[in-house]
């Protein structure tokens, strides 16, 4: 069994301040525990029932995942085993799930060029965990390795968005920024912006690339004006006629993968080509 | 100020049993209100704090709303001040927005000869109350009036549903339905009947008719066996080669939007021209 102290410990990352303070965070679920020990990110501890432990042949300890995620230093991750209670006092979720891993954060560096020839998301102010959760899982989906984010926007490690990535959390590169900045990098300024705006030009019939830049707004505001000056083109999603009237607008984590689906409709063959 | 009868009466509508005994649910927000005074639906009560009222030039008492919405017997609905405090407690929002309306659950004939020139979604064992209601409101965006669902969905009444719609459950027909039942219907029987499953032909270059039934599965156990045997033709979205292993799956809000805006993306013009 734990002591308090590594309970205690793992129940305050669920607060942002101290996320950003240790630079950890926590990966919920069996399934998420797998991808995460097939990712190689490093890990700081796992806390599991006892018996998740015993399918695993695992006993609490230092211990070895079978060669992958390993800790840097030691090459070996503290496994403690927790009763049922102790999991769902750690757990930010209604239904704990045997297994629970504590993550350092990674850094990837930001390498502006390598989104030249890549298709890339930014957001603009996404405050709704579970969209940017949502949103990330469909960017992994549709093959979008980078996502931009600025800082107004929700953070990435929260519990709620952790979640909602369903694992991809583990598969693409997050980078918050200041907008001017990013802007007006060399490598970025000549890449092509897409805002999504209601009532825009419909994306079915534009014409689009398969790189640049796809900007989605916040879920109330849409894309600020700090940001939609670097766009170079606005594209919207048509409603359909129904028999009501038509809705304000559509979920913001479906909007954007609607928008990113279309994009990657139209070249399934070239970039897969590209990337031989 | 209301009694204390009518605050713990609508927080009793919090649950599924007293929705479907008293045939009633809530709707939140200013905007969803709005929406709800111009659809013709049936108002049972209105709760709004003084400030809502005020800037509406509406007191305390039988209220007609701008001719709207009227109930059906005495033409004029009951309005109910309330605090911030007794607000919050009615709510199920974590920020209660100034008015709140109860609403006679209507129950649209099913009529399955409207069926046959339109497009109809068919959820199956839908779970999550978030995806069953932004797959309500990508419905009514895309112009689909009928929605059909099994018995083991979501209750589409359920406060998490109503949220995720944002005012688009005023606006379609939900139908629970037996399955064999269903399909065995004579209008029924004829039409397409498309189905979502991963790694199923990919949507994209599929053929799409602009009527027939779409059907999606329960998020982790797909559509079931007894739903599945009425399917004529399999699609899935292709996931796009990234960096790393592509994920599991979309979230099931986002595949079954962008597969309905896919086939809405095919008959842009043409059944525009049929509803003329």
């Amino acid at each position: 069994m734990p002591g308090r102290n590594i309970i205690r410990f793992i129940n305050s990352l669920k607060q942002k301040k101290n996320r950003l303070h240790y630079r950890l965070f926590i990966i919920e679920g069996e399934k998420a525990v797998d991808e995460l020990t097939e990712s190689g990110h490093e890990i700081h501890s796992v806390c599991a029932t006892g018996e998740w432990l015993s399918e695993r042949r695992l006993s609490e300890g230092m211990t070895v995942f079978p060669g992958r995620g390993q800790n840097s230093t030691t090459g070996k991750i503290p496994l403690h085993k927790v009763s049922d209670t102790e999991l769902s006092r750690i757990s930010s979720l209604k239904t704990p799930n045997r297994v629970l891993a504590v993550v350092h954060m990674p850094s990837p560096a930001f390498e502006p060029e390598n989104l030249a020839g890549s298709l890339t998301l930014f957001l603009d102010n996404i405050q709704d965990p579970g969209n940017l959760g949502t949103l990330i899982r469909s960017a992994h989906w549709f093959g979008i390795d980078n996502i931009i984010l600025t800082r107004g926007s929700a953070e990435v490690t929260n519990p709620k968005v952790i979640q909602a990535t369903m694992g991809s959390i583990l598969r693409v590169r997050t980078h918050y920024v200041d907008p001017a900045t990013f802007f007006g990098m060399p490598e970025i300024a000549g890449l092509p912006v897409f805002g999504a705006f209601a009532g825009a030009p419909d994306i079915y019939s534009a014409e689009l690339p398969g790189h640049g830049l796809i900007i989605l707004g916040n879920e109330s505001q849409g894309i600020s004006g700090e940001v939609e000056k670097f766009i170079t083109r606005k594209i919207g999603i048509p409603p359909f006629p129904g028999k009501g009237k038509s809705p304000e607008s559509l979920n913001m984590a479906v909007a954007g993968s609607i928008i990113i689906s279309e994009f990657r409709r139209r070249r399934p063959v070239i970039i897969q080509n590209e990337r031989k």
